[in-house]
């Protein structure tokens, strides 16, 4: 049974398809538009009209750019040879907000995971190897998630530059800075222990 | 510090005016659309189209409504001399949708409070009264939440109907079912007692 009016229910139907906002959520937020935030609307369909046709791929490292070209991809990175692997734009901004690190970036979007269907191919690793042939990347900085995909990726990764005798790197996993190793779980510590540094 | 392209800054920060939604959720949203679901960024879009041009307020019972007419206003709901006075749009979509009642609505928008300069007149209580003074109205039913200034309210339209000597109702407020009365506090438990009913 449905109590919505057409375009009403559509609406909802849109805004449900966002990750995180169940039927209550969408129901909010519809209203929230219709009642108090009419302008708010138009801004939100003007945005997603200009992101659907403004925003593409960057060729090179993959990561959402526009005409003006990639922010990511720009000669002063390139310069530092070292090329940073993340599986997502989120982890790639990540990095870009918190850290002092203005090399290359290389989005995988994704991790391999043949039962998904994500092999090399559609993590664009083809691409990746042809950079690496060409020979500008001193340093391949492995930044992946440390899940069991994410390790299996790293791992593969790391074979296709050490092949190509370039130095590879994987990001630190350890305690977190302000955990207390009391409360730290098991995995975490071993992979803290095992991963010390001379001081 | 922007780490975003423009036009993803943009598609961020008009998703963030949706209610509920942080920078965070907000990133996660577009990079979800942009990386998934293009498709459901273009349906999300047709939607705020047609909702903002073609979804407008009933000037009978003030939902919304569209162009075909409001379907909480047709004349076998108008023949019940049934008017279920409700804050918002969400609290009739829950009395319509988890009750059997069929009668007419009348939706305040709001709940008298002076100091946010909401008086009789934002909520529309002129036409209310209108219609009251019309004669086809047999039972005013006040919905309001109890809150303070949900009961003000609700004590101001009793007094609009009750001087015109219509029959005046109020949702029953007590403890819930399922709850227990040990865990239920105390306002609502002496609301219930004071509320008893004969069996």
């Amino acid at each position: 049974m449905t109590v919505y009016s057409a375009r009403l229910a559509r609406l909802i139907e849109a805004l449900r398809r966002l990750p995180g906002v169940g039927p209550k959520s969408a129901q909010r937020m519809a209203f929230h538009l219709l009642e108090r935030d009419r302008e708010g609307m138009e801004f939100l369909r003007a945005a997603l009209e200009d992101a659907r046709t403004g925003v593409t791929r960057c060729a090179t490292c993959r990561m959402f750019c526009e005409e003006e070209g990639c922010r990511y991809c720009t000669g002063s990175r390139t310069a530092t040879g070292q090329v940073c692997v993340v599986e997502g734009p989120a982890d790639l901004m990540a990095i870009e907000y918190h850290t002092s690190y203005r090399g290359r970036y290389f989005v995988l979007m994704g991790r391999l995971s043949p039962l998904d269907g994500l092999g090399p191919e559609e993590l664009g690793l083809d691409v990746l190897t042809r950079q690496l042939d060409g020979g500008s990347v001193k340093e391949l900085i492995i930044a992946t998630n440390p899940t069991v995909e994410g390790e299996a990726t790293a791992y593969y990764l790391a074979e296709l530059a050490r092949s190509r005798g370039i130095k590879v790197t994987r990001i630190a996993h350890g305690v977190p800075m302000g955990g207390e190793l009391e409360y730290v779980d098991g995995g975490t510590l071993t992979h803290a222990l095992t991963g010390r540094q001379p001081v």
